[in-house]
C-alpha cells in the first residue's frame, strides 16, 4: 500500500518549496516573467509548471512540480526492478539558463518515489554548469551543498558528489557536463533511513536552491560580454542539450514513456550553438574551461583547487 | 567472406560521389567554404568528413564519407539480429542547413553492409525538412524522387516513401520532421535483390542529390527574412536537433558504440532554438506549417495535395 498521508505532506512540502523559491527568484531577479502552465496527466494526476523568462539574470528557466500516479508499465518494471502494480511519484525541478555567459546554468531535482509494494524512496540534487569554469567558484558552490548535506546525518556528502560526478558525464564528448554538485537516488528504498530525514534533507536541499544560485550569479550578472563569449554560450548550451537528450535518464525515459514533454524539455535553453570541431584556441578561458572538463568522470575536488 | 573487390568497388563509387555532389553544390552556392577533414578509426577503416559553411544559400552542412570495419560487437550483433563475427560498412550521408528559413534542410545517406557471413544490403534515402511547409514544393520534391525511383526496378516508390512517414516522425512532438522522402534499408539482405542494381539504385540516388536540392531551395535562396521568421527557423531546427539526439537510431547507435562525434553530430545545425509551449498564432503560415507536421505518421499524400 501507499501510504497516501505521507504522500500528500511530500507533496505539500515540494508545492510550497516550488512557491518559495520563486518567490527567492524574484528577490534578485526582480524582473523575471512567471507564467503558470497547470496540466493533467491523462493517467491520474498532473503538474503545475512555471516558466520563468526575461529576468535581468535568467533568460529562460523553469520550476516544475509534479505529482503522478499509475500502474506500473512493464517498461517501469524493468526501470525500477520491481514487481509492484501501482506507483506515486512527485517532484520539484528546475534548470535555470542566464543571459550572461559569465552566470552558470543551475539544476536542483528533488523527487519522492512509492510503490503499492510499501517501498519508497527519495532522490535528487543539484548540479551546476559554468560557460566558464573558475575554481574559485566551484570550490564554493561544493562547500555550499557540504554545508547543506553537513545538517543531516543522511546525506553523504562526498558519496553524493561522487555520484553527480559519474552522472553528469556526457560520454561521446568526454566532457563532465560542468562542475558536478550532488545527486542521490533511491534513499530510503533498502529501509535503512527514517523517512522523516530523507524528507528533511529534500526539503532543505530545495529550499536552499536559490540563495545557492544567487550567490554565483549575481556577482557575473553585469560582466561585459563579448560575440565570442555568447557563442561560446551557445555551444556549451549545445552540450547541455546533448547530455539531456542523449543521455539524461530522466529526461529520457519521459520522453519516451508518454511524460508531459513541455515540461520535460522546459530544461532546454532559448538558443543553442553547434560549429564542427570548434577548438578553442590555446590558453583561452575557453580552453580553460574544457580542460577542466576532460578531467573525466572521476570529477575534480573542487575543494582542492 | 566479404567480398573485398566488391566492397571496394562500392567505397570508390562512394567516394566518387561525395566529390560530386560536393561540385554540384558550389556550383549552385559559390561563395560554400569546404573544409575537409581526414580521420581514422582505431579499432579500423576511417572516413572523410567535408564541412560545409557559409555559403549564400548553405549556412552550415557537411558531407560525409566513411569506410570503416570491425569485429561485430555484442551490441552490433543485438541491433544487426546476426552471428556474423566481422563486418565493413561504408557510406555517404549528408544534411544542409540553409540561412533562409524559407529554404528548406536536407538530409541524404546511401549506405553499403556487408559480413562476413556473406551477407549484405544497401540503406539510405533522401527527406526534406522545410520551415514552411508550401504543398507545391512538397509535391515537386516527391515527384523527383518517384522519377528517380521510377529508373529502377527495385526501387519501390510508395513503400520507401511510406518508410521514411513512419521513420521521420517525433513521437514526444506528435509531429514529423519533415515532409518525408523516401527511407530504405536491408536492401538484397534476403537474397532477393541484384547487388548492382542496388548499387546502380544507390549511386542515382546519392547523385541526384545536389539538384534535387537545388530545385528546392534556389527559388526561395533570397526571400526577405523577418526576425520571426529566424526565430521559427530556430524552433524547427530545435526539433531537428530532439529527433537526431533522441529517436535517429544512426546517431544514437554511433554516439553510444563510440563513432565518431564530430561527423556525427555534423548533422545539428549552427543555431537552434526553444521556447516553452511556442504555439503560432492562428492561420499563420507557421501554424499551416504545424497542422501539415501534425497528420500523423502516415505522412501526407503530397501527389494528392
Amino acid at each position: 500500500m501507499i501510504d497516501q498521508p505521507f504522500l500528500d505532506r511530500v507533496e505539500s512540502i515540494f508545492r510550497t518549496v516550488q512557491d518559495a523559491q520563486i518567490e527567492a527568484l524574484r528577490a534578485f531577479d526582480g524582473a523575471l516573467t512567471v507564467t503558470r502552465d497547470l496540466w493533467d496527466r491523462p493517467e491520474g494526476g498532473g503538474g503545475d509548471t512555471r516558466i520563468l523568462t526575461e529576468g535581468r539574470v535568467i533568460e529562460k528557466g523553469g520550476m516544475n512540480f509534479s505529482a503522478v500516479q499509475g500502474d506500473v508499465t512493464e517498461a517501469l518494471k524493468q526501470q525500477l526492478g520491481t514487481e509492484a502494480t501501482r506507483f506515486a511519484a512527485t517532484g520539484v525541478s528546475s534548470v535555470l539558463h542566464p543571459h550572461n555567459p559569465h552566470v552558470p546554468i543551475i539544476h536542483m531535482n528533488v523527487r519522492y518515489f512509492a510503490l503499492d509494494d510499501g517501498t519508497w524512496w527519495f532522490g535528487g540534487g543539484i548540479d551546476l554548469t559554468p560557460h566558464y569554469i573558475l575554481p574559485e567558484e566551484a570550490r564554493a558552490f561544493h562547500a555550499d551543498l557540504s554545508t547543506i548535506c553537513g545538517r543531516h546525518a543522511i546525506a553523504d556528502h562526498p558519496a553524493f558528489k561522487a555520484w553527480a560526478d559519474r552522472y553528469f558525464f556526457i560520454p561521446h564528448r568526454g566532457e563532465s557536463r560542468g562542475v558536478g554538485g550532488i545527486f542521490f537516488d533511491h534513499m530510503g528504498r533498502r529501509g535503512d533511513v527514517d523517512r522523516e530525514d530523507a524528507l528533511a534533507f529534500c526539503h532543505d536541499l530545495a529550499g536552499s536552491y536559490a540563495a545557492v544560485y544567487r550567490s554565483r550569479a549575481e556577482p557575473f550578472a553585469d560582466v561585459p560580454v563579448s560575440q565570442e563569449d555568447l557563442h561560446w554560450q551557445g555551444l556549451r548550451r549545445g552540450r547541455y542539450v546533448e547530455f539531456n537528450l542523449v543521455h539524461d535518464r530522466g529526461t529520457r525515459f519521459g520522453l519516451v514513456s508518454g511524460g508531459r514533454t513541455e515540461s520535460i524539455l522546459m530544461s532546454l535553453p532559448a538558443r543553442a550553438h553547434w560549429t564542427y570541431d570548434h577548438q578553442p584556441s590555446e590558453g583561452s578561458p575557453q580552453a580553460v574551461t574544457l580542460e577542466w572538463l576532460k578531467k573525466g568522470q572521476e570529477g575534480v575536488d573542487w575543494s582542492a583547487q
